[in-house]
């Protein structure tokens, strides 16, 4: 049977994005984002969702970049903490969690060196929808630990171990696991 | 060690999308879409980013409105077949897939009956980002099956089992099996 929910900021899954940047002194500063994604593929593009209150949004209009980094279930406990604490109120949350950054190749802001996979994202467009800003950026590089990576340089999801946000019960996800192949589970369908 | 790959679009993990539209005759259509996710929490809405030559952005341009699916293990073959089929070419996408429709309560667009989740969106803004069309739609409804529901009319994330997408691999992925709690993971490292 169906029922009918009232409105609601609902997505399964959602990914575990921790936003790097720096403030106008250089400061590194994290934070941890489920509203975003991939927006554009030619050029390659994030798109994240930030209440404009937050100091990465601060730093972000200021230094016109930031990195996204994927969160692993290896560094769940910190990428959970990025999410709990202000960077308005505690300055060093980088250094309290207990990690190290060096500046991204290409943009200004800080790639999380125990983080696996970063990329590098330079401000495209900013947007207002509703109390947050979206803020849009170019993909122009990513940095990835050699531990992640096949033979071929390509990122190993199970080796990653990335995981997912499910916003309904408030928990992190295993996204690693493999259940079908893309392009692939459906080609019965096409037969038909 | 740390290597630096090209840019290139990749996420870990993509949500799985069914996009739901109605063409000016009232066909239904369906696609998939990973490039998406949630943008807003008040009002809640999603983004999606959909290349313009796509059946799915003409009917939304012209209906003003969209359904989101979330994509589930139990039709994964139904997801991934709509997202290897266009549109422009088959007209009957959803019926092919052997899955019916029901008209929207809030938007003039179609909910398939057969995906346990549904949301309703109204188009608020179309945005160009290089080669796509990135659309926000305002969350006006959910339809849920009471299958997946606990007894607070909650969603239950074990009980839908939706899949993510894995870009890396072109894989589809489990996402509901927990790591970790959110606001709860990191709680150790605010005493630090």
């Amino acid at each position: 049977m169906k029922k009918t929910l009232k409105a609601m900021d609902l997505v399964f899954p959602a990914p575990v994005l921790i936003i790097g940047s720096y403030d106008e002194n250089g400061n590194a500063d994290a934070m941890n984002v489920a509203w975003g994604g991939l927006c554009s593929s030619n050029p390659p593009a994030y798109c994240i969702s930030i209440r404009p209150q937050r100091k990465t949004f601060e730093n972000i209009q200021k230094t016109g970049a930031f990195t996204v980094a994927i969160g692993t279930e290896s560094l769940m406990a910190e990428a959970d903490y990025f999410g709990m604490v202000s960077g308005n109120k505690e300055a060093d949350k980088i250094g309290k969690a207990g990690l190290t950054v060096t500046k991204a190749e290409h943009v200004n802001a800080p790639v999380i060196n125990e983080f696996p996979l970063s990329f590098e994202c330079k401000v495209m467009q900013i947007l207002d929808i509703g109390q947050h800003k979206h803020v849009i950026g170019e993909i122009v590089g990513i940095v990835a630990d050699d531990s992640i990576l096949d033979e071929n340089d390509q990122i190993n999801a199970s080796k990653l171990k990335a995981i997912a946000y499910e916003p309904s019960g408030n928990t992190y996800l295993a996204a690693s696991h493999t259940v079908g192949k893309a392009f692939g589970a459906g080609a019965a369908l096409l037969k038909k």
